[in-house]
């Protein structure tokens, strides 16, 4: 199954010059939402992990199955002020802009270990971000893991301290 | 396991007034994660469904792995200028505020047998503006589900025209 004919590209969103890569296709086909799900947990070959971190808002769509699959836990990282309870915050420059993460202080134990889980890796911003805040709490990032990395952006480099595995390269 | 453990009572949130239920500390058990699963596919009683509709941003926990359960593809329903394709538009009004629900044109094919999934059945504003998305994409709404219903707020009243199916009650 070719999981990139799921994939749409969409010029200029959000903004000017970007290519947005829109997930919904694949998120709406039964059998690619499958396939997906299996890849991205063959990229894990076993690790064991205790608590899958996911992004605001596309991180969500399969940080919970996934986590449901390892018998991990799943956190949810936020923008401001949508987390109800106490939050360790980051800051961080993406793509287009800059925002502030969060993710409440009781989510993670010491020594827990982690798979920080988003749709796309693009400069990495983001998932530096999350690996801060996941330090930031003690626990300790197994492995970076993306449904799409757009290669160009170099995001990888940006987080060469972890493991990064993604399923689909532009 | 009593699921009611892992639901965070949080005072005046996002407003005062508000006892917001957050279900993070469920999200973070594995355990209650699975329970969660297992109830909530439990409401449906074998019922087919082809697509899986989520609510911005908590339906969107829980709505994807559902719809890997059932063989579905997942719809993600999202605030105003998020989605990047062209997009249907419901405005409702919700517990506080006022907003706006859009779903891709494409999401939904005539005839499909949808599940709408939340986190929280409140006033119903949102389930509301949701089936109606559905059907104006010519779907079927074969039921509401949701992992809390606040019965207080009546939000079942609103939506009584569907079968409304609810996890825990509060």
């Amino acid at each position: 199954m070719n999981l990139n004919e799921f994939i749409r590209d969409i010029p200029d969103f959000p903004e000017q010059g970007i290519v947005f890569k829109d997930i919904t296709p694949l998120m709406g086909n039964p059998v690619a939402l499958q396939a997906v799900q299996e890849g991205l947990l063959d990229l894990l070959q076993g690790l064991k992990i205790d608590k899958v971190v996911g992004m605001e808002s596309r991180g969500f769509f399969l940080g919970p199955a996934l986590a449901m699959h390892l018998n991990a836990g799943f956190v949810p990282l936020r923008k401001p002020g949508k987390l109800p309870h106490t939050t360790l915050k980051q800051a961080y420059g993406l793509e287009y802009g800059k925002d502030v993460l969060e993710m409440h202080t009781d989510a993670i134990e010491k020594g827990e270990r982690v798979l920080i889980h988003d749709d796309v890796l693009a400069t990495g911003g983001t998932a530096e971000a999350a690996c801060k805040l996941v330090e930031q709490a003690g626990g300790v990032v197994v492995q970076c893991n993306f449904l799409i990395e757009l290669d160009f952006l170099k995001g990888r480099e940006r987080i060469s301290a972890y493991s990064v595995q993604s399923l689909l390269h532009y």
